[in-house]
């Protein structure tokens, strides 16, 4: 049996119990799902997880993928999880059935890929790409582009990759260069450099379909002057074979981490012979990738989240299992008769496993939360709805992209400090979750860009109406869980802290009004850590609600023990996390403005 | 020219001005040593760090030392870094000329092995054990020990460990096993296992002096029956040469970072062949061992510093050679006409680099305080100086070791965002640094340990004697800083912190006082951060006063832009960094006592 990296009752857990999937499952686009039908799908996920991903974790790390003359090597477990995975219908579960899908909804795909996440993370990502690939091919392209593409995609035979990066414009997508000139024929000649392309190159896959973003000759200036284009590795023929596209593999980047999923640097029209194939219409193409990109930042904090989860129930299984030092008597003495005791007795210890299981499960049920407003949104029988939905799932977006990938770090960090000295040995696995989970505050717009994404743009949005529509659903869980005796003084500071919020922005806000959106923004990091704080403890309040609903009602999905754990590890959170807002908010409404350059640089 | 990883002038300004070396040279151990003696030995130690140890910091990650049929192989820089540093008088400039010491300050070493860690943190581990073995030699050992040990050590000719940690006794040393059964010699017969012994074994010394905690047969039980053995790798025989005592190298560990410097699991007296030689007295080995320890606490703390300076310098240089994004106009739009701007410029960039600024420099200038109450002590002219002073120094230890170590971690996370993706690409130093600091939070006593050091032991001790002298230094400093009107408001605001200092401890001490120790401690590793904040803002502001001071007095050490940069730095921390004090402080009063485990389990 392969060790413990996941908890499935808590994640059916967070799908049923406290997110509710069986109240969308009427829904048409969902009609022929049920739990039962969901359940079984899951279980092979995890059955095949058990079996392709874990076991293959360590040995991708040390044996990283790479790149020789010209070509990338990948380990031989790539092509099998592509395939199979194709098989399991991974890489098109949530689509349309027209398209080749099976309609399940975001929230199951979700709880599908959090397993795969934290069984091997350096896998699952080849089929995320590819299932995104495949979706802005779908919904933007041509018949004849969905015809020759897409089929040998959702079967893992081809994959794809998003190419946005430019080596002079990392996060600034303003600056792209890539150039795309008409022909007569229905492609345009493409040219130029991409960087950071995940899973950019393989030695299996007989075809590689890259979306690239690039600039029409002509084209204005800045992200309005931005076409998509699928410029696929090789270029079918009118006789049906493939021929090379001029798409060159000019280097990989060797990491910290995640050295199993390769990272390449690619070349598009070196001999002047790329071609590529416009998706939709000209200058959108930014516009289409961001209606993706919703997706993209769900499942970043997915993995962040499932790879701590991975971290955490190793460094358990170690505290639960390694004996040393002994309890202190009431004179301050230990006994030396006593055997050592187990380390997960010592309260230092049991606060550092703490952390992780709140931060983990935590951002597993904000995760399921915001797969729940999308799939909302996606099914939505009417425009309030729709519109509600959207505002919520803008609303919570960077939150659920960034706290698991920042507080995931925490959290493995501090499952690498129960090892001892044995967390930074490479016999044991913690640091590689270390090292894994650290490019996932970069991935997909860093952790400034979320954050001035949420105070620059979400929290103004609409004159403030997403934040709020949160605060309203915040509110509604205050108001229940008062219902329950134990957790009116959680779900009364939780209402204080709401204030709290409104009380920062007070302070902010004026900045803006006046044009100063340096100055609003300058903090809109440590305003993110502070909302997310607030977010985190309305989630863990209505999980421990929905728990001493369950043992009230006796319900008898899990055990009572089960649903204890989840009211103790709510109640850490309360204790040893929610409190940091007090000094977060302290710093944010502090007038010093140290960080916003003035006449002279005084950073040596 | 190499990169710059250290700031010779800031470590300068932290010796000089802030700490005011030159005020102990009068003193008779000092006083061959004047400030421009002292300066020519740093000055020999940066040339030879920029020289010998820098230029092989990435190589010696690359190639990592390594294990091979009962040998350990290390980079050939080792050598040549313990031959040159012999030399230089690295391993031995503290000691006294007697022993074949200089004699100098142990601010001044300090000074000195932060910019070999800061150059190249793999390198100097070797030297400082050899120093800190030979240290053990001196002050406790026999005439013989010495005269037969000593002087190759000291050349680096010979090189020293320090064995302590056993399989099953990790930070718990009461449970140590290995033996030593004494013989008609002058020597015991030595058995048993230590593991993760750095430096423990090397293909270039003829020799290694390990210090090992053992067990003379029917000593008592616990950390009261230790003692402390010199036991070669080789026993120098009757006629001179040295013959194999039975010490094999078992293995070694390989780790997520300081892959330069080895790290082995040692058998002694597999062919019940190792003789060791009582130092000192029987059972006052960890006594003996502990003396050290302090001086080994100071030196983990200024690794860890170090390490995040060095960091700090590669970001920093990244940032003023990047250029990405735009500054926002008044009416949020960015103009795409302008070139992109550097991404210093951007507020949350120099968030980041403040933060890293602020705990390389506030906590380079605690270890330097550290080290000179260290030389305060071992200089006093009076029992009452050296009371105070090493009361003063034990108090602060625990948190000059830990601080850096925790804070450090957090910086050089910050230089890798700084990065963006290339911070998680091998290509750049960044992400060595994250690995290699990673180690200085369990090196030396845990976090966990710290903390329980400083509020089981530290803080009570004497009746609360040393946070009563500490508190003293600190007002001392709030009244001078008062007189500057620029640093009123900062002066104000630390002594509310530790007014909050004193509501935290009077809601703990109860809990000692009725003998519950275990809530007591609970939560030790908040109060360490909580202290560690308070702490720091000390050290800041009396360096931001010693800069008002120096430009009030037109002092011409460093220009004016340097004084400045510290008075900034000082207000990013109070800023943002002592503000967490507050969350942390609700924490540690809050009543929630959810990681004492009770009846049940519900870590699951």
């Amino acid at each position: 049996m392969s060790a413990k990296y996941v908890d499935v009752n808590t994640l059916k857990y967070m799908l049923y119990d406290v997110h509710k999937l069986e109240d969308l499952l009427p829904r048409e686009r969902f009609q022929d799902h049920d739990k039962e039908s969901l359940d079984m799908f899951l279980d092979s996920v995890k059955e095949f997880a058990d079996r392709e991903l874990f076991p293959y974790f360590k040995e991708m790390d040390e044996h990283p993928a790479y790149h020789k003359d010209g070509k990338v090597y990948v380990h031989d477990q790539v092509k099998k999880m592509m395939y199979q995975g194709g098989e399991l219908g991974l890489i098109s579960a949530p689509f349309d059935y027209k398209d080749g899908g099976m309609q399940i909804p975001l929230m199951t795909q979700t709880a599908a890929f959090y397993m795969l996440d934290a069984a091997n993370n350096h896998l699952p990502g080849y089929a995320a790409l590819t299932s995104g690939s495949a979706e802005l091919i779908i919904h933007f392209g041509s018949k004849k582009l969905n015809e020759t593409y897409v089929p040998n995609m959702l079967s893992g035979v081809w994959s794809g990759t998003m190419c946005l990066t430019e080596p002079q414009a990392g996060s600034s997508l303003s600056d792209i260069l890539t150039k795309a000139i008409p022909t007569e024929e229905d492609h345009y000649k493409i040219s130029g450099q991409k960087i950071f392309i995940s899973g950019g190159d393989n030695d299996f896959t007989e075809n590689i379909m890259h979306l690239v973003l690039a600039r029409i000759e002509g084209a204005p200036k800045g992200t309005k002057g931005i076409s998509l284009f699928v410029v696929p590795k090789n270029r079918p023929t009118t006789n049906g074979d493939l021929e090379f596209n001029d798409v060159t593999t000019v280097a990989d980047f060797q990491k910290l981490g995640q050295r199993g999923y390769c990272t390449t640097h690619l070349g598009f029209g070196d001999a002047d012979d790329c071609q590529g194939w416009l998706v939709g219409e000209p200058n959108k193409g930014l516009h289409y990738m961001f209606l993706m990109m919703n997706g993209a930042r769900i499942a970043v904090g997915r993995g962040a989240s499932a790879i701590a989860c991975a971290a955490y129930y190793a460094s358990l299984n170690y505290a639960n299992e390694r004996a040393q030092g002994r309890k202190l008597s009431s004179d301050g003495t230990k006994n030396l008769e006593e055997d050592q005791t187990l380390i997960i007795n010592h309260p230092d210890v049991r606060r550092m496993l703490l952390h992780q299981k709140s931060v983990v499960e935590g951002s597993m049920s904000l995760v399921m939360l915001a797969s729940k407003y999308y799939d909302l949104v996606e099914t939505a029988t009417s425009k309030e709805e729709k519109e509600k939905y959207h505002t919520l799932l803008e609303m919570v977006i960077p939150i659920v992209k960034t706290y698991p990938s920042e507080a995931g770090l925490q959290a493995v960090n501090n499952g690498v400090q129960v090892l001892g000295g044995y967390g930074f040995c490479t016999d044991f696995i913690l640091q590689q979750y270390y090292r894994d989970i650290r490019i996932f505050s970069l991935y997909e717009g860093t952790t400034g860009i979320q954050s001035q994404d949420l105070l620059g743009r979400k929290v103004p949005m609409d004159n403030g109406k997403g934040l709020e529509l949160l605060s309203q659903e915040v509110m509604k869980t205050i108001e229940a869980a008062s219902a329950f005796s134990e957790l009116q003084s959680h779900a009364q500071v939780l209402g204080t802290k709401l204030q709290l919020t409104q009380k920062v922005l007070g302070t902010l806000m004026p900045f803006a009004m006046k044009g100063d959106y340096e100055r609003y923004l300058a903090d809109a990091t440590v305003f993110m850590e502070f909302l997310s704080l607030v977010l985190m403890s309305w989630t863990w309040l209505d999980i421990a609600m929905n728990a001493h609903q369950s043992m009230q009602d006796k319900a008898s999905n899990f055990s009572n023990d089960f649903y204890e754990s989840k009211i103790e590890t709510m109640k850490y959170f309360y204790a040893y996390e929610l409190p940091k807002t007090t000094g977060l908010a302290e710093i944010l409404m502090n007038p010093e403005t140290v960080t916003i350059k003035k006449d002279k640089e005084f950073i040596d």
